[in-house]
């Protein structure tokens, strides 16, 4: 399993993602499933990836390969907007997923993947896609600020109360690191490192990018406090009208 | 879609469950699905109920006719165990669903069904235990206090962090409440009214009975509080090492 999120805010955007992949409960291994791309000065994108490896794989070999061909009719240098290197991703990953279909289906295996693009092109507003597997997209929007991919369900409320449109890229990156480690702790095929970019609109570079250990020093001091505040603010709910004593000693 | 729990404590044990369901998106109804069982003065069970409507209802049907009839091999009242109850149930929903399976099929539906039952018989320990659609169960432990059915992920990260088996009984009922709360925000397919019901072991008798409209005041209270004190929490979270201004007026 894998979970990878994006959220596109006024200033920027940030990148989030584990590096857990397994096949099966028993073969666990480690990836990256964040890749930067900087083609050129006025472009920067980054992709994210979910679903089956081989495929994502090869749908990562074959965008280097098409920017190392002079004659590839498109790439990810040439595109002019962001939706149209969405597109072309989404195109690819159908093509992969097509020569591998007839095999993988007579071993009842799914080659579907799923991906987040976002970045900037010079001239053009930042941006977030979603790919799904079938090769078609969506954008986020100022009232759904936020892309994920994955292992979804777990780390999606705290995004449903905290994210708005003009939510700081600082509190929008930790609360993508909240978002991730209470994956984590639910579901054991995510896991660390995770790996998080945060982009500032109109720079076409990332001004921060970190791949955090589950022992990362910021990391653990950001799961102790945020768990302490759950449990505090667990401590603070009202009281049933039948409970007269309140006492303080009582769990968590 | 639905969402119903159950936790298991030292003292007792709670039960909770929203109460919408849907036949797909444009046919959204209330119905309970928590059902009280007492049929002698000896015993009391509780069964909360998710999936196919049609067969939950013929489920109860059963059991109510089970329990009129004089001649029945077995029913609630001839259980000694609550483990065999457990099975009792998950038989009659194995023949419920036989008996349609072959019409659903061709319409691929699913009409498969999975209940949680829960309570105590006099002399046996107080319990809770989930039977899956396949009609096999399994009980809580000391280490996994609460049991899910329907749509388990949302409300789940709550529980992780707060429910232990020496929680008391009124911190586990508000932390269902929480949990349920988290579910209905996340997933419009579950919602209110909300019933709560709390067992004090060995008493053999509900010591609350509860449910909840959307706008009931406990549990706006609770929403609010919660609310609020999660983005308490979110602000106090660690800074990364680049900021060095702390704005405390800030989002969220």
């Amino acid at each position: 399993m894998t979970y990878c999120l994006a959220i596109s805010v006024e200033n920027g955007a940030i990148f989030a993602s584990d590096s857990r992949t397994n096949a099966g409960v028993d073969y666990v291994t480690t990836y990256s499933k964040m890749h930067v791309f900087e083609p050129t000065e006025d472009r920067l994108f980054v992709l994210l990836s979910a679903g089956n490896l081989a495929t994502t794989q090869e749908v990562l070999n074959r965008i280097e390969v098409d920017l190392n061909r002079a004659d590839a009719s498109v790439n990810l240098r040439t595109v002019n907007y962001l939706f149209e290197a969405a597109e072309y991703i989404g195109r690819i990953s159908i093509q992969v997923q097509e020569s591998y279909m007839n095999a993988l289906a007579r071993s009842n295996i799914s080659g579907e993947s799923s991906f987040i693009i976002g970045g900037q092109i010079q001239g053009q507003p930042h941006g977030i896609y979603m790919i799904y597997p079938q090769g078609n997209y969506i954008s986020a929007s100022p009232e759904t600020p936020y892309l994920q991919i994955g292992e979804t369900k777990y780390g999606k409320p705290i995004l449903d109360r905290v994210i708005k449109n003009d939510t700081t890229l600082d509190d929008a990156a930790r609360c993508a690191l909240v978002s991730l480690d209470s994956t984590i702790r639910s579901n054991v095929t995510v896991g660390p490192p995770l790996e998080l970019a945060i982009y500032h609109k109109d720079t076409l570079d990332l001004s921060h990018y970190m791949s955090l250990n589950q022992d990362d020093e910021m990391l653990t001091s950001i799961r102790e406090t945020w768990d302490l505040g759950l449990k505090n603010a667990f401590l603070k709910l009202p009281r049933f009208d039948w409970e007269q004593v309140i006492d303080k000693d009582r769990m968590p």
